[in-house]
């Protein structure tokens, strides 16, 4: 399905290029699908840092000609970002730009601390100021902190007392700095065009401008872009590395390779091994789009069912939707996606979801599927059943919501009021992703699992799992 | 593909609902594809007609609640239109809502007269003025003109005067009436929800509001809602019926049912036809998203060649969009779709399009397929070559612009760089649509053969044409 | 005082200039005072007219540099207005523009006439159709219906049908046509810059422009502008001319100079002549700004009482003022007024006011003068009371509401809580401003007598009067 | 005149309010003419700030009513402030609001230090990042790291570090504190309404709000507001007052009272005193609107030389305004002030002025005048050369650009083609704003004698003034 998670965000740089900022805009806009809420850009012209920040999708942040007027220089960082509520909100969009000590430094983040609260609350003991809500925050304090007079060694400095996910990028003046945490839990991959370096959280902003993917930046690496060139440290404490599996699940764009994997593909395995996993007589196999799409053309290729598009999406659905007052009718779902009875009348159906949160659109899309004439409703989720929140830079629901961490697969699917419910298996999962078997710890699946490659403080309740 | 047409108008309207205007806005918002640059809702309370217009989408247009306060009554009528250009656009926004001796009336309209023109020319020699360059007014002015005292004579009087394709909704104080012209070009459908009568383009917009399809307004039938509920007539001369097949090629939603058959259907079964029509040895059948994506699963099902989705689309493409300036490149097509190595590198590829008009985007789609590692690139086109500008209602490009009108399928092929190139044939597509063997002249198919159902006045050039 | 009319509107023309819109945008800018509520501009440029409107001030309708590459040719006509409500008000805006039998029209009118609905109607039952509310339809439906060949012709010929008051701008294609109603009741002049010609509501436009004033388009005067230059017709039977007083009481700038007279002088006089009129023993003399401020140092000066700025405006009063909620104060004069204590604090004081209108501010206005330590309030009105509605172009207050209309001076002192109530009576206003002694008919003075120079059809009651 | 400087900035809070951030609204809207660019409001209700910040006036920053529902709270601080260039200028609009190690705190800020450089430097060299160019930064900063326990300790701790002009409001979750700086550069003012206090930069935001004046705010005094009511401290070391004489000539509004004097009676003053400095033979007396209305009101009276208003002004003038581009002529002046000529032709004119930067725009209109007809034009201008910039908290041009700085007043009468010009004595105005006879230091006068009272850090060249 569709917006279900409140997205991470994306991040994106460029080094020597004469046209940075507009080239950063256009990464941005194929990043789009990672943040909606707000973004900003970042430019330095080897004096001075410049930034342009807004609420709002990347074409409507950057829609006048004359912003990028105002962002000179060749070099240039980018952020997408989901939102947070209230009115200051504008504070905490990224880049975050600063002054201290040695110059100018803005920062782009993807991914979440554990430790930021217990740091924060140090360097507040200490004098500190915050003014964003944001992680980030806390690094930036820490590299101006930090005592060492060479920039990577103020940032690896700074990076060495957090613990968590985060692909940054920083700006100075002069240089960019791109960084992967050592479990490498948020995807970052480096790129060249025209003589430049690139860095993006997914090589579909590569595609657009038209750059080379050199390769990954690899877990707890940090490269240093300056007049010199590209210069790679390791100065971390090596780590097993525990990509995100869910990137393949939900959030990467399809087109997209991460962590040297193609998403499509990938997708498209999980549903040859669900269809392995979890056969079912049936007439057909359609997605919930966009997406499912893959892992049902997947499903259907490895059963033989005939794959159609029973669902159809409204790709015009806006931020604000006025539902009618009075009317006894919530329309939720319906606003998005429609039903083809000529599709799905008296069919037995299978219906692939890439995953299942509250339970509740599952409901509200089955009910709409027998509404249409559907005759069986075979439910099957390209992941395992997602019954532990994420602390690593998603923003998934509380335990609480999550239905799966309360609740049997039968359990849901008596809820969902579907005829079968089948989720892939972490097993096979992790197989299909790339990992090798018995080797549960090249992926993070802690959201499957429960399994946290970092740990965090303890919380007083579970509830308080949802704030990260 | 996507946006290649200037998209044709919907209209929307429900008679006798507590909540009129929202449901309007939701059906409105159903229809968004079919005009995207403007739209307006009016609204009857018995006593007086209310009108909010606006350049933009729907969710924009009508994103203040208060909005709605400002638009009582339980009758109401809507379009979406696609936008024309100059500051004074927003004079032909629809409905078009003006006084006259019998009151107010306020219409929508879908569709285009061929001899618009002439009347115009013969009402302004009796002194008429036009404020809109819209076909729509010269109805209004003849209903105006009219001395019949019955509404429904006076709408059947004007209407006896224009030839051409007209889906209409007309709203008075008290009344609503929707008429289909003779040919019944365009399409409009009749439902009903909470005991209030629904017309509207197409039938999504009925589900979206939960409506239930009663049937088609017939080719040449006005139907009149008014307090003692609804009365059909036909009061113009029988033509044979000719539908616009393009509907089926490109506009409706596959969700949705027109002329009585089920798009995605029909689309699929273009898909099967073409595989019969024009095999090819190939490993993948890949479709340009959205619209060729049923007629890929029909030629994929037919073939037995396997479905992939090769091409990804950019669905937070905005209305603007700023190129780097100084750039070589030209992002155009690349803004809005990707395309996906792992799946194309190396196979012989099958690109299912519904419709090719100046070939210029299939050329840089063929040339993004082939950077992306496709060995042969097959293009089969799910309808014939169009070769001919449309006159009822579709904002076509010129002949001169249509590279089917001057260029053969080999050498049209080799324009795009394709391997090889298949079109649909009009046989084929007649039989798939529904239309009986042999009887062309079930559906209007001008745009391929060049065969007008309703005659125009004679041009001075081809050049003209396009100005329709 | 200020705000306290729903103000008329303003009109401009320039022919043969070559930035004809971005020196209507200038004029218009200079007219602003006599409407905000929308403006817009129409441009010819020898075989096709363009229209660009919108809600708003003129700065805000025209900030982009954008529009005026959209609005070429070296003809222009613009509009600014008062507002109407509801959401089509878009189609109320000025110019209005047309396409009839003889080509293209746009025109811009200052004025109301009092038989509009009467031809309104007729035309109607002749079949036309209406798609404004604006008495400005009425004129060009004339004109269009109109079997006169040459255009002077066809606009004279519409113009002898109606009755009222008009300041019309027309703009064809090719020409210019400037028209004055009979009785001159609303001014415009004439005036030249760089070879091309001006027309405006107010002296104040031309000089913004730094044209010349050539004289004043007469009543009954017809100016044709086109490649042969200016030609005056006088096609109406001869009246006794009309002109609005009002101007000089209020809606003109000072700066301006109309009807031949300059209008800082004319308030100047005013204010001399209630000092003579209304002589009182007071400490200091005080305008209700801005309006008041010519009178009050005509009154100064004449009675030699010392001229101070005892309340202050707020010049950034804007379109919305949210008000405390739950507050009990309202707040109303205060967002636009101080007083000063200091100034005022003891002091008997004398306080000039243009007009009243329903007392409520007034009232308000002396509240805050006391509350400031005012001893002694003596309100001054530098007109008569104003007991009837205007039906010549003057949004005024239904009698209803005209506090004048049914009570005595002596009744309105008493309700504005002043101590004394002087309003300049109705002979001395007329000699001030240039009429003959006696000639009671040189100006309109109807909203202070009754004395209406053009009659209207009878009214049902009372209230409708405020519908015009 | 007007808009020739960039005006400072201005505060406003209130304490124990139901309606507290609606009040801050209408200070905010009273106070607006001392910055136009950005404004925000801070609330706090006990447990949490919440902030809303915005570019643009008060009316519009804050026109929707659902901002209120988002500040809670009965307390609550507010800022006006003049811009900066630049995309991110977000981040420098105030209050600004962060957490520290004792919670949370907004502050609103107007002034300048003068030491905030060598301080940022210092703390940038402990590790402190700076987001934004302000200095009020710098204050929160040593807020922060201050190890005192209560509140108001460390308040004054932070601000025994810094030297220059502040008038400061913070608010923490339960607490509202304003200070003045020991100089009492910028006003402040404590006042009651509702049973809650007020701080304002001026006394008109009091009057809007219909709040009792209590008292100013004493330099060097810190006030704290909490639940036990109001505790005043002095915590800094005593210092010759010098509040800043340029309110009187320029920025407060002349309504308020500020340093205990009413500005229209000093500005009249000014008038008075400047007749008797600079006599000179004329027919009539004309400000400059609106800045020098009082003074004009002053002059004429000393004088006996009529008064009248000359100049008038649009009130209209946008932020924006599209000059004709091809056009020769500027239309600068013009657009702000037209010329009557009635009142001019052939007269003696003595114009006032508040103040003289560049000189140009003095040129420009005594250009206008003399085109208007002015016979003789006597410049008097009520304040004395101002040769010198400003450090405590107003944007004056550099020292080149000031024209008194390197002309003497021979020199810049000929410059601006004045008849004569006259300045207002230092003296002269010193004594009418109140200060004792030789006693100089009792207001600062620097930007008129370049005696600071304050000193800052050695500037390597002239140029770098401006950049304060």
């Amino acid at each position: 399905m569709f917006d279900k998670y409140e997205d991470e965000c994306g991040v994106f740089g460029i080094f020597n290029h004469p046209e940075a900022a507009n080239m950063t805009y256009l990464g941005l806009y194929a990043l789009q699908h990672r943040g909606q809420e707000s973004c900003g850009i970042s430019t330095a012209d080897g004096t001075r840092l410049r930034t342009h920040l807004g609420s709002g999708l990347v074409a409507d942040v950057f829609k006048d000609d004359e912003i990028f007027n105002k962002l000179p220089g060749k070099a240039s960082i980018g952020h997408v970002r989901y939102s947070t509520a209230g009115g200051d909100s504008i504070r905490n969009c990224q880049p975050i730009a600063v002054d201290y000590a040695r110059g100018s430094v803005a920062v782009a983040h993807n991914g979440n601390l554990v430790n930021a609260q217990e740091i924060r609350n140090e360097l507040e003991e200490k004098g500190s100021i915050f003014s964003t809500t944001a992680d980030t925050e806390v690094i930036i304090h820490l590299l101006a902190r930090s005592q060492s007079d060479a920039l990577p060694d103020r940032i690896s400095e700074a990076l060495r007392r957090v613990r968590g996910a985060y692909s940054l990028v920083f700006l100075t003046e002069t240089r960019m700095v791109a960084v992967r945490d050592p479990h490498g839990f948020r995807p970052l991959v480096l790129g060249e065009v025209d003589g430049a370096y690139v860095v993006a959280s997914e090589t579909c902003a590569l595609d657009l401008i038209e750059a080379r993917l050199l390769r990954e930046i690899e877990p707890g690496e940090m490269v240093v872009f300056d007049k010199n060139g590209m210069t790679s440290y390791h100065p971390f404490e090596e780590r097993t590395p525990s990509p995100c599996i869910f990137e393949f699940v939900y959030f990467a764009r399809p087109d997209s390779t991460v962590f040297g994997q193609q998403v499509y593909r990938v997708r498209k395995g999980f549903g040859h091994q669900l269809a392995r996993e979890h056969q079912v007589d049936a007439d057909i196999v359609i997605p919930i789009p966009d997406s499912g799409v893959p892992a049902a053309i997947g499903y259907a290729e490895e059963s033989g069912i005939p794959f159609e598009m029973g669902l159809i999406r409204n790709h015009y659905v806006g931020r604000t939707f006025i539902e009618p007052q009075q009317s006894i009718r919530h329309f939720g779902v319906k606003i998005k996606l429609n039903a083809i009875r000529e599709v799905l009348e008296g069919k037995r159906v299978v219906v692939i979801d890439d995953s299942v949160v509250r339970g509740t659109t599952s409901r509200k899309i089955i009910k709409m599927l027998r509404h249409a004439g559907a005759k069986e409703i075979h439910m099957r989720v390209s992941s395992p059943p997602t019954a532990y929140p994420c602390f690593y830079g998603i923003d998934t629901p509380t335990r609480k919501e999550l239905i799966a961490s309360s609740h049997t697969t039968e359990e849901i699917c008596k809820y969902i009021t579907a005829d079968s419910l089948g989720y892939l298996s972490l097993q096979g999962m992790l197989e299909i992703a790339g990992a090798p078997r018995g080797a549960n710890g090249y992926f993070c699946e802690a959201c499957f699992s429960g399994n946290y490659p970092v740990k965090f403080p303890r919380l007083k309740s579970d509830d308080q799992l949802g704030l990260f």
